[in-house]
């Protein structure tokens, strides 16, 4: 099945939001074996549209358009998509109910333009919109199907997994299917890696081999297709067994589970708890392990303490050692990392401090940057960075090193960690 | 003149990554008054790319590709280019020599595919890349102008606005221009804010009026387009104070100035230093107000204090407090407003508690949130909200709140802030 993905909306081509819309539903078709062999953005444009259905229609199997379904004037996918495919807009009772129900719950009168939201293609298989007013739609021509979403991703998103990838599952069997694993990288580069692994990249037929740098991370994603889910498996996890071999020990973990996530796993299967006391990173570290779901049990508190008056009087670095070695130091990255773990009675005590620029500071580089971890038992490590990139580049590069550096810390030495 | 940008990269249409550059280069490009009329996404092929040149060729003045320019085998944009317009490829000596030079500064022994990175269409005009090895191009056809891009943001975001752009303008001088303005909402629904507005948005012409409502903010994009850019200025101008009059209670700011940016002006403005003690946030707020550059003036610290016992030992909320009204309620709120403030010596201290879910906590909703402020005259002012969505965006839209409030209180009630 080719598939292709349309986004409608002039807020795009002006720049105003990213196509996150086709990243989401590109990563879900392809699990579910479906491929996409390309994304268009086009404004609210009635010729341009029609244009882009008919150039659509002769090259793909499976048509997705996003957004346009809205009550405003420029709202214009249905009526488009209605005249190229000959057929009326009716409405759909069960939505148009909803969106009545609304206005009288909420006591705001209806203007009439949020009717048109409830019209659909006649003959189309309804998606009832559980996030918002607009439902979406899904229309089987002779030669393709074509499936309108609505362009807010809160109300795209449970719409694709919940009503859309199960109705195309249905009528996918006899197509080939696509199993795909993410290796995830930390510590080195993407041009190392992959002279590395260049002879097994140049050979790549299935399963195909995808390399990517995001954010200093590297990612390799193995992908296979078969009319056999097990034998796509198989081929991936012999490739996966085959890399791990080669560049296994750059290799943290697997899929989503990213430095964060895979941190917070560990914590909370070891029982650790863990606090922060962030100068350059400025709360992004507690932030960050803050975002999965259950930190609370493992995220004791944070600190963030910027200058030094703050190091001192509220975390309790002691004032001569500032004094001497400045708070960009290896010194009070192992004090802050100490005091923390003290203040919040955590096992892990983490301790960012550095020069994130724009300038040097007291002759100190832009992009210096050192980390202390403290562990109950005493024990405290440092580590230094040299870091480049914009101002919050280095406060993500730095937070990711200190996840991994916890990480690395629990797996490889379990000893200190045992409470 | 017609623009159109295609992406190369399967990790593109397998959703690995969004296309955040034809977003960046949109939005640019409409700032030099160069309208794109659509975006597209092709995979790592060479035939499908060469049927999208051949489109774009008949439908576009710019041509603008991004990726597929780096040293494996898969990057193919230039040598697909070089076939469709039927000119051979030839060494860049200044990106053959930098590539060759880092190669013998890491002391790493350099591959022979490195060397491809420095290759260019014979006779365009080339964009060095000052943060990666492959150098962009020009190329001027007698119909269209291509423009060769490297994939990393990071490569070509700097390559675009130094040397892309200015380019452009050159060329531009004939064409229309275009000048806009943003106007950012904040307190009031998209639905409602087009209801006050409908008149406006139903007649718009030039200026056009673009709603966006994205993480809980609205934006209004005013557009207009002249030969001349004072009169496209003033009609922008007289479009924003008929808007301000009518909705102008919610607009807060302008263009890129967003919350976290207007508050940061504000402290340091009036020379206010903020300090916050969050639970539910979890380092969020101090975060988001770290990544703003001059920060350290005006963030004396935070705390992230999830549980009760962080409130009471390190925030020194009282024990008995909590144990009466518990962590999540106006009291608690405010009593972590006013410790905060007093362990960092700040001028204004904030407070976040809240139910981020999933799931109710102790009796309480998801989704309640209080958050308190605390000034250095002894006024404290709590708020509460009931928040949607999921554990992320509640947190975001909190944080959002914040900022807001503090503003209004800055820029409402100036007595308090006297210091």
């Amino acid at each position: 099945m080719n598939a292709e993905i349309i986004a409608v909306g002039s807020e795009l081509l002006l720049g105003q939001i990213a196509n996150t819309n086709a990243q989401y539903i590109s990563a879900r078709l392809a699990e579910s074996g479906i491929n996409v062999y390309r994304h268009s953005v086009i404004g609210d444009n009635d010729k341009r549209l029609q244009k882009e259905l008919e150039a659509a229609e002769n090259r793909s199997d499976l048509i997705i358009l996003t957004g346009g379904l809205g009550p405003t004037k420029d709202d214009l996918t249905k009526e488009t998509a209605a005249r190229h495919l000959g057929c009326s807009l009716c409405y759909d009772e069960k939505s148009l109910n909803a969106i009545e129900q609304y206005y009288v719950q909420t006591g705001i009168s209806m203007t009439e333009n949020n009717k048109k939201q409830a019209l659909v293609l006649e003959g189309s298989h309804v998606l009832f919109n559980f996030h918002g007013m607009a439902p979406g739609m899904i229309k089987q021509t002779a030669t393709s199907t074509y499936i309108l979403l609505p362009g807010p991703p809160r109300e795209m998103k449970p719409m694709l997994t919940e009503q859309v990838l199960p109705y195309l599952n249905d009528q996918n069997e006899e197509n080939s299917l696509i199993y795909s694993k993410v290796m995830r990288f930390f510590g080195i580069g993407e041009a190392d890696l992959e002279t590395r692994i260049e002879d097994l990249l140049d050979g790549q037929t299935n399963p195909t081999i995808a390399p990517l740098a995001e954010d200093g991370e590297v990612t390799l994603r193995i992908t296979a297709n078969s009319h056999d889910i097990k034998i796509a498996e198989t081929l991936v996890h012999d490739m996966v067994k085959i890399l791990e071999d080669r560049v296994g020990e750059y290799c943290y973990g697997f899929d989503q589970d990213n430095l964060q996530q895979k941190a917070s796993r560990l914590f909370t299967e070891k029982g650790l708890t863990i606090s922060s006391a962030e100068s350059l990173t400025g709360g992004l570290f507690s932030a960050e392990a803050a975002a999965i779901p259950g930190a609370s049990s493992y995220l004791s508190g944070s600190m963030t303490v910027y200058n030094s008056e703050a190091k001192v009087n509220v975390l309790g670095v002691p004032r001569e050692m500032i004094r001497e070695f400045g708070p960009v130091s290896q010194e009070c990255a192992e004090s802050m990392a100490e005091q923390v773990r003290h203040k919040f009675g955590s096992d892990i005590g983490i301790s960012f401090t550095g020069v994130a620029g724009p300038g040097d500071f007291e002759g100190i580089p832009e992009g210096t940057v050192w980390f202390g971890v403290s562990l109950k038992n005493g024990l405290v490590s440092s580590f230094k960075l040299t870091l480049k990139g914009d101002r919050n580049f280095k406060r993500i590069r730095a937070v990711k090193h200190g996840f991994y550096a916890i990480i690395q810390l629990i797996e490889k030495n379990t000893g200190p960690f045992v409470k």
